[in-house]
């Protein structure tokens, strides 16, 4: 087959997941909602997220706008002919950055929106349909989960892909060697939709958790998700605006940034490619979508596996679908490389062609995805060493099992970095045997492997993200069937879901934060390509004649050394702010709801019906207060180092607040899954004491770990995945504003 | 003054600061030892203690000696002439590098040993002095622990300049040249007795104190220090095994390695100042040592002027001496710079000459020894925001008050980092305004700036020292009152002191791990000259044609990356380790002192005595079993990655290690603390209800915020000391096997 031809399944592939998705919508919506007090919770739920997504788009759409013009204007002053790195600049490609900036952040905002939409909707489809059967349940959910999935993926595809032609990038030659640095405006307005989307939704959601289980739980003594307490559909709502909404940007950002990235990269390959006569050149720019389109199609495939028996284990249905995704994607994979990484005579290592070692370096990526999945679930789930050390700490009160837990959590850190490691140095290996030499004789392959294998890695966002979803509508679900007390085996069921859902969402942040990690390597390269394009052209101009090429980012040089403590330092100072801002909206919770209490004291008895929508109204308007200062100091600190130390300095920046940022954001996002499964499985009855007796529920073991999980609350729901968006915003923004930096 | 004529100071102060060391000792020791009761308890906490660290220095003297030969062996062994880094290579060196390895060990032993006789022989008296005056407790317990202080920094001072003399440093010319670095192994012993006696002693001390809380306070509702707790003698010999050895330790290594890495330094000034034909070239060696001599000068004088009134805040006393050693400190580094930094008719910038921009970077490094005082005081001390915010949130319980904790200790990276980054920005800027630059017309004057912020910096070490040991001789002075049931005057005072104890601890803690990350820059710097020296060699003999001089450390390179990466896990999961053994030390004391309480039933009622030396015995053999792993692992991180990704790389892991340990560090210390003084900010009746009312001891906010003091506990007493000399460690580590690593 042809390259060109193969070029086609990305638009392709792309309609056909948003086709796929509309069909999964329809087939959802179309199903039992349940009795009419189910309907009743379920209208509520939708309200309120509906209200928060209405106001938090609003106000991240006027932030969007403003962040555009800001960005078109910046570039239009500074980025003049003799700093650009393509022959358009100042006006031109102020416009076009401010373009790209908007249709990226409208993109990310629309399968935001949608996905939501639907997940609004499922929850109490879900709870129906587990009226009747388990396996009935588990699709409704994992269908209207697979809705966000595929528009997450299918957005940020078709939204790279239709601005990179909008552009000029289809005109084939140096219109095809430009549009993607005219791109990475998108990225940067993925980015800043995805921070304050996440920050937003992630202060909602572990506010309304927080503070309605402390007076709920705590002061008053009722249960979890009890129809009297009146934050109780904000803590449902929650769920879906934090881990539905927030991870969706997340991971469309991280797909967005990786397309980008590679095919930055990919010119440098698509300049070898074009000196060596090699046939279709724009292949090596194009390869990183084509993958993309084969990963969203093995994704369609896979989610009609999601099926299994009755008695079946949930998570048994769900790695069914995983797998079959990513054997598929191997396939796609291979059918990529060796069509569109056509290197004519041209060998690598040992006479073996180039696109076998790229093959390989994409498989790496696909492992290191599987490795993930697998890694959380250790450190997470109840029946590993690392979850009953804390259960077991929990019987000598809540501050072992806080220090047990922190243990562990610092501990996640080991095996996480020496798989990046691991996976890092392979791909590049692999990429180096491809023999890739660009005209100044410096290998270009190596990176080139470690972006494809960020690509494999990523081929399985579609579905990872799917199986992320099904987290809050399960746990929703139940919710919906607890409030509207609905039959035990309903209950029970969805209870089975939600713990399963605890899993996925977990692992999930897994393989987020991995691919940031890789998304942000990439970048990196693709911020050194364009500086030294930027001062190549200065010193060939003679604009700028005692300037340098950036062969390397200096850890020795005082400049880069104290930025590098400033990027260290801003994932602390960041996860600070959002810790804290957590706690200042779920205090005004707390007093809301204790008025509520003292105000109408028929809701004890169930003779009044507390003000619902006042709680949801109020932690609105704090979470969305509260988004704004992380926000700005996550934009504000890259700037202010690039200004004041040089555009080395702010890369050293950027790699050691990556590093920092991930292994920060393994230690809360494991942590607190730790903690909260600890919980679990003290409540599972599985924790004995020296004589053999259980100790469940109620003692003070359970309260000692019920403790732990409401610390873990805002560890790993707020400034953990906060942290991922934060890492890649710091590589989108230092991309975009590199021209201003360079000095 | 002629410069050689000032170098004579260096034994002179050193050999004055031991004098007067043994001055107060004598002091000390004849004083008032209290009432038979106290001399009792005393009693036991000394053999505890005499036991403890009989034991652990046999256990780390036998792994030093066993070090130092293996460190030997391999130098011999790897450091032939075609790498040595001057004309002594092979066995020559081998035995050099063991020689002063056991050197540094030794001394830092020594000053450990003799440090902790004194202070479990000051707590008795600090408490009989207690009984008549405030002032002459305070005055016994500084003297006390100024005997630590004066004998850390001058065994340190006088080990250097000892092991520097009898390699050959007093010479001249060559001799002095290569002098320097014969002696990084005294760096590295002095690294390797830090680490084990920091987490030795600091896993030992929070074992007991968490052991004993939780079996007496919470399971028995007896008070703290209770006689009939069969682990209060434990927990009142940790505090002097962990606090006083273990901080004496690590400042201990943080001045030698300061030392070395400024004389290494000072070589490439030397071959400057020879070219240029200044008088006394080897001025530029001598010159760390003799800044250092000035500051144990200054510390003398200042030891007479802690005095005050009885109605006084004991803490006014203690600044008071501290100004004085910084006041005299800046008059000792201008007449140092300017006798010893004689660069003839050469100036600086604006024709100003060197040694007065040299002098700015010092008094830069004073001002940051005092901004890193104020700043700890204002994050852990009771009257300010972040404790006040802490005492706030327990009232909401535990998981708040550890939410609250965590963001506040979150947040002290902050101040620390942006304090750090401009000290180092602003002492490099001033050093680079000297004009010194060597024969390859590259600036050495911006890093050697750098160098002397960190010798004015650490002038202050043997008075802030002393105020460090105050901290435990106090706590134990209190322990004493309340277990002899001393009168209630006493106990009045003891607990004011200890009070002012608990905010000394602090301080140092905050100046020890800035001065760490000042002390790793330098190393860092003089790994890279060492590095530089055998490839410049190398390239000279045509031994290794191919090899570059490592003129940056790349962090764009993928192996530099993965480096980093772990440097920064390394962290992470070295205080995971610390914090588990912990936990798994204090379990042993807990099963031992639940069994007394079963076995000997006259325990609770007086008519039986516990079996304190037993509890002492388990706590002992049980720390000195769990520091070998986190040890371990620490010293072979460093060597496995040099080995696996080669010199350039195992920078990157030195560079990021530092930056992630730094802040760890900080979060744990300051949080920890905070913590702390959070919950003594209850006791003392600050925290009020919304009617007004205290909230007070036995309150469920007082409860929670215990349980948050807890968690602090081996946070700032184990895991965060024991990273700063992880930081250090790692650069010794790296520059003694350099060699080994070149590839």
């Amino acid at each position: 087959m042809d390259a060109s031809t193969l070029q086609l399944i990305i638009p392709v592939a792309g309609i056909a997941a948003v086709l796929f998705a509309l069909y999964l919508a329809r087939d959802v919506l179309s199903r039992d909602k349940g009795t009419q007090a189910m309907q009743d919770v379920g209208d509520m739920i939708r309200e309120g997220a509906d209200a928060f997504i209405k106001r938090q788009y609003t106000t991240i759409g006027i932030l969007a706008v403003v962040g555009a013009v800001v960005i078109g204007a910046v570039i239009t002053a500074f980025e003049g002919k003799e700093v650009a790195d393509t022959n358009i600049f100042g006006l031109d490609l102020g416009w076009r950055t401010g373009i790209a900036f908007l249709v990226g952040a409208a993109c990310s905002m629309a399968s935001g929106i949608i996905g939501m939409y639907i997940s609004v909707r499922s929850n109490v489809r879900t709870a129906a349909a587990a009226r009747r059967s388990l396996v009935e349940a588990v699709q409704v959910a994992m269908r209207g989960g697979a809705v966000s999935g595929f528009l997450v993926v299918a957005l940020s595809l078709l939204g790279v892909y239709g601005i990179f032609a909008a552009f000029g990038g289809l005109s084939g030659g140096q219109a095809t060697h430009d549009a993607p640095f005219l791109i990475v405006g998108f990225g940067f307005g993925a980015s800043f939709v995805a921070l304050f989307a996440q920050l937003g939704g992630g202060i909602y959601t572990k506010a309304a958790d927080v503070g309605s289980d402390l007076v709920g739980k705590v002061e008053q003594g009722i249960p979890e998700d009890d129809p009297r307490n009146a934050a109780v559909i904000a803590d449902l709502v929650g769920d879906n605006v934090g881990d539905c909404a927030g991870r969706g940007a997340d991971l469309f950002e991280s797909t967005a940034a990786e397309n980008i990235g590679a095919m930055i990269l990919g010119v440098g390959a698509f300049a070898i490619a074009t000196a060596a006569g090699w046939p279709n050149p724009q292949a090596w720019i194009f390869f990183p979508l084509v993958v993309r389109g084969f990963g969203l199609l093995a994704t369609i495939v896979s989610i009609f596996f999601v099926r299994g028996r009755e008695d079946e284990n949930p998570m048994n249905m769900l790695n069914r679908g995983y797998w079959v995704t990513t054997i598929l994607s191997v396939v796609g994979l291979l059918i990529t490389t060796n069509v569109m990484m056509n290197t004519g005579t041209a060998l690598g290592a040992n006479g073996i062609p180039a696109w076998v070692w790229f093959f390989g370096a994409g498989v790496v990526g696909l492992a290191t995805s599987v490795a993930f999945v697998y890694i959380t679930q250790y450190y997470t789930a109840g029946t590993f060493r690392p979850v009953r050390e804390i259960a077991e700490a929990s019987k000598t009160g809540p501050a072992t099992n806080i220090i047990s837990g922190t243990a562990v959590g610092f501990e996640t850190t080991f095996v996480t970095a020496i798989t990046i490691g691991i996976a890092l140095w392979l791909s590049h290996f692999l990429g180096t045997q491809a023999h890739l030499t660009n005209a100044d004789g410096h290998d270009v392959g190596g990176i080139f492997g470690t972006a494809v294998a960020t690509m494999g890695m990523l081929m399985t966002t579609a579905y990872i993200l799917a199986m992320d979803t099904f987290g809050p509508i399960t746990d929703n679900a139940g919710g919906v069937a607890e409030f509207s007390r609905a039959e035990a085996g309903a209950r029970e069921i969805t209870d089975r879901l939600d713990a399963v859902g605890n899993t996925t969402k977990a692992l999930t942040k897994g393989y987020a934060i991995a691919s940031a990690s890789l998304a942000a390597f990439l970048l990196f390269s693709a911020y050194i390509d364009k500086v030294n394009l930027i001062i190549g052209r200065q010193i060939e101009a003679g604009t700028n004649a005692g300037r340098q090429l950036l062969t390397s980012v200096n850890l020795a040089n005082v400049d880069v050394f104290i930025a590098a403590l400033i990027g260290a330092m801003l994932v602390y100072f960041f996860s600070s702010l959002a810790i804290r801002a957590v706690g200042t909206t779920a205090q005004s919770i707390i007093v809301e709801v204790r008025r509520q209490f003292r105000e109408m004291p028929g809701i004890m008895d169930y003779s009044q019906r507390p003000d619902y929508a006042r709680v949801v109204d109020i932690t609105t308007r704090a979470a969305l207060r509260q988004m704004i200062l992380p926000g700005a100091v996550a934009v504000a600190t890259p700037i202010i180092v690039g200004l004041l130390l040089g555009h080395q300095a702010v890369a050293g920046m950027l790699m050691v607040g990556t590093i920092a940022g991930v292994l920060l954001a393994t230690v809360l996002n494991n942590g607190g899954g730790a903690w909260d499964n600890a919980k679990k499985y003290i409540e599972s009855g599985h924790l004995l004491d020296d004589k053999g007796n259980v100790l469940g529920k109620k003692t003070p073991a359970h309260a000692a770990a019920v403790v732990g999980d409401t610390v873990g609350d805002p560890f790993k729901d707020t400034a953990g995945p906060s942290l991922h968006v934060l890492v890649k915003l710091l590589a989108t923004i230092t991309l975009v504003l590199a021209p201003l930096f360079i000095r």
